[in-house]
């Protein structure tokens, strides 16, 4: 026996090696464009694998969702794969605002409840209400929504083409900063009045 | 106002024209090695960027589990997104047999059930017993299984790193085709007699 | 020399049919996710990697601001390249207002006047006033704007990280369509009636 | 001259500062999703582009065959680069059993002998005769092996679209490991008597 | 049997649809910058995968060397996959002239005879000689050279990291046209001398 | 308020966390293949995305040009980014001879004077006499050159799909190293008198 586990040994040596399937974050080290350095592979577990704790989030705030994170920050052994997840609960009116993810495609996939879903571009709205079993694709960078439009709480999984995702929830960057209002309303034609009045629920302060 | 329609229409010229925001396929049309031909822009719907179908498939069967896809070829609107998504559905006792995906890393997010999933490399096997909230990722091209371990059904939906995965079924691959029962054996060590017991229930000839 | 010839026709035999160190755009075919199609290589020209245009363009209108653009569409040299470049005039007071690019990192060099732009995000705004000789990156999918600042015109030079950016206006996506006012305000935290006052400035309906 | 070497100096400053044409592995330091980092250029010499050793192995061992690679981990010049290669050597009955790799396209070409090669896809099986002269190409992920079905010696060269290919051995992966017999047997449809023979020539328990 | 063969076909039913594991290029249609457009998978042939005739050419020929390539053009399987090859043969004295590769790197594996390789950067030359066994790589679109520098034939196998790359014979870019000999020579600093010397030997004019 | 400012932060806690939408170079850390490490996103400001600098050069050299880059090197902003800017200055007479980057498409952008440029191909030579607000593509790995064919100064912007481009200029690779003379003229069938006489030039020896 020992010949043929040499040989085997022998033909899968670099695997042994360096165990170049996978590549788990180590988040203590640096960021890089590709992702996280890996973990030694010798220290790599199942449990690098798995994220336990895609559960329903609370809901009880103003906005009346939850959103779950499973990406690599959480989850490091998505790093460099291209792919992460993250769950929504929404309850009755609840409401995720208008928001994009600059470098990751986003499938919504319902699991209960009614949620209105949609996302803008420069040639028109695309928009839909969206039941359980129902599955909506936002294209990365393109500004959407999803709100609660029925009766009782909602939810959804989410997955995304990128292991670490960003989100850029439009109120929080038009007034959740410093920017001077005035600068803020000549770049959105928004009122000043109506940037003053938001700036504070956001954070921001000018 | 029409002055500022018009200057935006100038700024967005180019997105007017060819809403390169995203990519429906053209499903009539050739694939190539980047996805399918983009349909042309002013066809596109909202329902372009829906699937409705992700539920509960029928489980009566030997295996007694069931897989619904919501790949470009159901979906078209993920085509080019490196991104798609299935539902798995496991009967008490069912079982997805050894299989992988050479181009795409999958997340399994349990929503119902016990499931033991697992993938097998050179350096050792990765198992794990996931319950609802557990997501675990396979990278492509390992190897890997799900089993229902639980009482009761159980269920889970699936992401993939890809807008078009394919599934290598090990027993299909092995035994669902007429490759002669000796190379079989003598490329995989299986007995010749375990070969043609299994080849008649995947398909096999010779 | 035929012999010499010969040899270096032996030798690059695959240039001469396929001339693949380019791809120049058939802009009348269909687009997919990598790009446009190739036109027959022994039809192109000096002139298709050549564009002629990008000069300054009409500031009379209400943003007193003019983009020209020299994105693959126009400039069908740079398909599949990864690269386009456009120009930005400004007369006293122009303003680009908050837009993103999902697929495109921009560079802007300013080549005259004073710019202050700056792009946001979730954990802050990033604005600097630019003079000419400054580079500002501004990564992708980032909501970002450009103001003269000064006294005169100004005017820069932008080059894309893609061949096909487009340009996500922010007012345009959320007034120039038909989505409800109600719903806009709902998603966006905006007044109702600021929506209202918006929508027929930007062409939107409802 | 000292002019010229100086405008030289200038115009390629940035290549001699990083000498960004290559990226060196240092094999000392962890891996990335994208590689290993660069060893510093000031480092670098000749001999870590060149790979001295792709010759025939030891094919004394109960499958007659012997792997010899040239991947990153021993030929570091490949660092980054998406290529790499090896050398295939099989005594007279010789085998490379069914295996694939993960994320890595195979050149296999026939140097010595008479080589049967195929792949298995779920649409049916792809295989060849190969003689001296032939290539064939195996997609990456899927399964496949070769067999010298000559009378002599034979050899092949491989080469590999990726710097760090892995090699899934299907037997390894099914045998060579402690997952319990009874669960091998449940996913891959084999007889457990067939996994409980097999176990210990591949070096797995249970 | 009925039941089982089903469940596979559900289970795989996108792969039988689609095929997605490989497209072989359909080179009667367009390029694109991904690529081929694919073949319709069921005209698929395992044949497709191999391509015989990477044996010696003819060095009977003023630089004594042969080039036989297996790209996509002539080996259709490997569209898409970023890998390629082709045969060296050298005779007594044979020289493969500076060239690049704009879109590949390449492996030069020698499997007879001596020959000395090297390639030229900005920071200086990285020459050797190279026998029997030995493989240097070649970055991306870095100028380099083969010579014959044993006493008898030499020949070696090389692997590139493209489906399609081109070869840029620097004599042939230089002189192997009609552009004015003063041009060439401005912006190359040779004389203009050498340059009408050379333009006769590769074809060119003016 | 404090509810609104907790869900914001709930619901972009991976971008508070990481800023992943950008990865500013740390130039004091390791390269790697897909750039520089990233700086730790708390010292991060806006000058990181600034670069102060692209003016006109010194053309007071015997080529009568100047060069000055904006790349990762000196912008380290554009780090991963896949995209950078030069800005070249040419007095009367002045010539950038022949030269490739050997992993960069690059956009030539006229904003003075009248500059002749080109690329030569196997396939044959693309040159245009180009003035302001002319744009030229040359692609990745292929020869060109610019030669100030007007009266007075001329100078343009180049935008490049590389963070980190390399420049090849083609005396210095041929001329500017100790490569034995022979050697040169043998692998571009330059006379050896040429090559004798152009090494000094470009401070090459032997």
């Amino acid at each position: 026996m020992i010949h043929i586990l040499f040989l085997f040994t022998l033909l899968s040596s670099t695997s042994y090696a360096s165990v170049n399937d996978f590549c788990i974050a180590d988040l203590k080290g640096p960021n890089s464009p590709s992702g996280y350095q890996c973990k030694p592979p010798k220290t790599v577990t199942v449990d690098d694998f798995v994220f336990s704790g895609l559960v329903a989030g609370n809901t009880t705030n103003p906005f009346k969702v939850a959103l779950t994170p499973a990406f690599v920050t959480e989850f490091p052994g998505v790093n460099g794969l291209g792919i992460s997840a993250a769950r929504l609960d929404m309850a009755t009116g609840g409401t995720v605002p208008m928001h994009s993810h600059p470098g990751a495609n986003e499938l919504l996939i319902v699991t209960k409840g009614k949620i209105t879903a949609g996302f803008v571009t420069p040639s028109g709205p695309f928009v839909k209400n969206l039941r359980p079993g129902d599955v909506m694709v936002f294209p990365q960078g393109l500004m959407h929504f999803q709100v609660n439009s029925g009766k009782g709480k909602a939810s959804a999984l989410l997955a995304f083409s990128s292991a670490n995702p960003s989100a850029q929830l439009l109120d929080l960057l038009l007034f959740g900063n410093n920017l001077p209002s005035d600068l803020v309303a000549q770049t959105t034609f928004l009122d000043v009045e109506q940037v003053k009045k938001l700036k504070p629920r956001f954070g921001g302060r000018g």
